[in-house]
């Protein structure tokens, strides 16, 4: 992804870019394939009905993720706040995302990879929520 | 919108809809389209350089106001966590995004009725998570 | 929705609507929303294994119908080519969603619904991309 | 990202992944994220209202990259022919944005990143489009 690069020359930020944000960013967009990858992998799965919780968090967890990707790469202005709580919020989708998924990780390899991928982003949108806070003070 | 007979047909609830759910479900995708639509005007502005700040803040509750329309129109399963934490935060930024359009009102009727628009996309939010979180107990 | 107050108060529109595109992005949005809440329903039904192919054609559908609103919102500059490509992209996706919802629509109230949502959001999309075209004359 | 890794653990694919579409999905996420931040920093420039067009443009490829890479990640049935659509008007909304980007790649950086990623977008739509329609036959 071009996000350091991009967000590097915005004209508010010239080189002094915040790296757990950018981290984050790369792991929201990484997190919301992954999870629509699973959704649609245990939709394909024979024993789909057992896979229902596992599919909605995953969809959830997407549409979450593909918003904190797009909040949290906008530097014009400033919306702290509301990414703060959307990187709370991201961050819970992905830890009970990936909770899920682990349940089914031994049968399923898209689900261990999408565990993973969940547990990335969660610890990566802790840390750039706590960028955020204390960039505050 | 179809929310109501959408989600009054889900097999698990069967006519027991929750109205401020589904109220805040099509106050969200009302809320998404007219700040899309803000930040398109206030783009085409002549003084769009004094807009800077509602361009941005339109275009951070687009995107939450889409994740959270989505995420609350799910019954499958149970993500009562993630859907309350969302709310919360569409919430926030209904408010700061309807807050700084309210300020241009005077001179922008997109932005007075994209104000309007969220402030009632913050309130059916509000009362949507209330409603959440006082079904779990 | 405010769609059609939210676009006439645009500064390169003032007043001169097109009506059918204004009905397009509000039959995209409430397409989007009931294809969320379809896949949704037919997941959680006992016979989800035989609603693959709903289900898939519903979230794709709902991808598309979201794109398209947002996009069919903006009036500042012009993107018409897109617009035209992603409108008939759209009542394509509508379509086919329509037709497999369809197939499901004796025994689940949800899927006869979203066909008709989704046969309205084809009818829609056609008519709007026509005026584009024609427009462009 | 791990799409090529989720997808390959498909149960309908089990290993034989389609690599030209795979790498049209990372593109496009990485082409939505470059669009939205290259938006964003336009909207940040003292010269905004000469990045009018480029900003609409940017929003719009970012609408339809996002659209395009979650659909293109689906596996499970088929809707070839909205996908062939969809890459088809990603590609067109990349290389309106990219020509656009690059009238101002002189003066401002994020628009030279951006206007390669989106020519970079827009083949790998090209090459993924040309995979779809060639498994046809």
């Amino acid at each position: 992804m071009h996000a350091q690069a991009m967000i590097a020359t915005h004209p508010d930020v010239q080189g002094a870019t915040n790296e757990s944000l950018i981290r984050c960013i790369e792991a929201c967009y990484d997190c919301a394939q992954a999870c629509i990858s699973c959704a649609d992998a245990c939709i394909g799965e024979p024993m789909v009905a057992e896979l229902k919780t596992c599919i909605r968090l995953n969809l959830d967890c997407a549409d979450v993720c593909t918003a904190a990707g797009a909040v949290a790469s906008r530097r014009t202005a400033s919306n702290e706040r509301v990414i703060e709580m959307l990187l709370d919020t991201c961050a819970e989708a992905c830890r009970l995302c990936g909770d899920e998924c682990g349940r089914h990780a031994a049968r399923h390899e898209h689900c261990r990879i999408c565990a993973e991928t969940c547990q990335a982003c969660e610890r990566a949108c802790r840390d750039a929520a706590r960028s955020v806070r204390s960039s505050k003070h």
